[in-house]
């Protein structure tokens, strides 16, 4: 699929999705950070630390799935009016690697910004010197709110 | 669907499924509890902190994805031989209310035992003083390796 | 988790779902039929027939899909009110066992009946002459319109 | 994501997956033809007929189901060695827009071609005269035998 150019109705779109990412008790535990954020897209990044591991070292299923579930919202959120807010009423993760790499970065982008309810996909990514290679892959259903 | 009855084939699967619980860094840096495993099934708990959060103060959807994955995967890997782990290939959740329990109370249980793969569904409760409350629910696909 | 009981806000659910399932040109080509509707369940049954096949002869995972989804839909239609209909945001299937039963049946039960979502899950049984035996599952997403 | 290519290691994929795609009685029931397949894609197309419908007259849920879980298949088929097939085990389907097309398109393409599993992803466009819109997004996890 070709990515799809979407236009923000909130201006202020990107200051209102760094306040509520950093607003985010655990994503600051676990030390994740916003990269960008442009309408119907987020990136963002975590570097591995030993505490986020599973037992083989490898970063935690459950990060991997923390960082796609949140690239997928605040990409959701970039499209939403002011004062709004996302909820995640589900989504699926196909973890295709092991973690493994020196840091993650996932990328978020809206397939479908309904009236109702926002589709996104989001990709993970291994990250290490040289390359980018995916490692995981979710599709996000979100409720605006 | 009545509970479905499994026979473990390692007796020290408990024990197993113990130290793989416990050496996670990730489930100890949130404060996850193993309380119960038996054949084809696995109970496990977290306890309410605030660095769970998320920005309005509810359990995070990483922190209830991470529950419901871990309590699937353990007790997929009861039904395992000796010496195996189980990956998890692919899960999707749920999420039915927000995260706003006292704690988290995650219930896995194997669906289908199959030759490749095996199949989980766990429910995660939002925890307080009188009641348990179905806040989401996962089902997950895992392979033994 | 136990079954839940759900009341019905509209009385007439029963036969706005007889009406609905049996408006569906699809479901008259393949020849499901609805067996049994309570509020918050729906079952649906399929006998087999050469051309619902794939390959080698089992049941297509289209039609197994196609048997999930609609009991899902339906039980979730029971909680309706009046002139309300009900659309499939997403659903996911595992595939447990071959479709290789002398028919399908399928049974839908609500997981939680929201606000603004209904969350339900489907079985779909092979039933052969003594028994029936799990051939998939599936949580499905919907959204009364 | 850019499209990944891929390596086909049976230099006769294009007509293993031709006899098997034909191969399925339920396909020809509804009408489905093969477009186009290369290493990792596939490209499949149904056309709008009235008994293919569900209520109102679009196409069912079931059928695009169908569409996007064989689209998928059949990418995963072109990657495999000379006689195996492919089993799927579990598919995730959100459905963005009424099927309301005078056709169907589905395009699979292989995600991740694993040692054990291979992970595909499938969109499914309302076809008119004009342009094709995106109704469905499937991932589709398959075990090849």
């Amino acid at each position: 699929m070709p990515t799809r150019s979407f236009e923000a109705i909130d201006p202020d779109y990107a200051q209102r999705v760094k306040e509520s990412f950093y607003g985010q008790p655990f994503m600051r535990l676990v030390g994740g950070r916003l990269i960008s954020v442009t309408p119907g897209h987020c990136e963002i990044q975590l570097p591995h630390k030993p505490e986020l591991t599973q037992q083989h070292g490898y970063f935690h299923a459950g990060i991997i799935g923390t960082m796609a579930d949140n690239a997928g919202g605040y990409a959701a959120l970039t499209l939403t009016a002011p004062g709004k807010e996302v909820l995640t009423v589900e989504y699926k993760l196909n973890l295709l690697l092991p973690g493994n790499g020196k840091g993650l970065i996932s990328r978020g982008r809206v397939i479908k910004a309904g009236r109702t309810l926002i589709v996104c996909q989001s990709d993970v990514f291994n990250v290490t010197e040289n390359e980018e290679v995916l490692a995981a892959t979710a599709i996000i259903t979100l409720l605006p709110v």
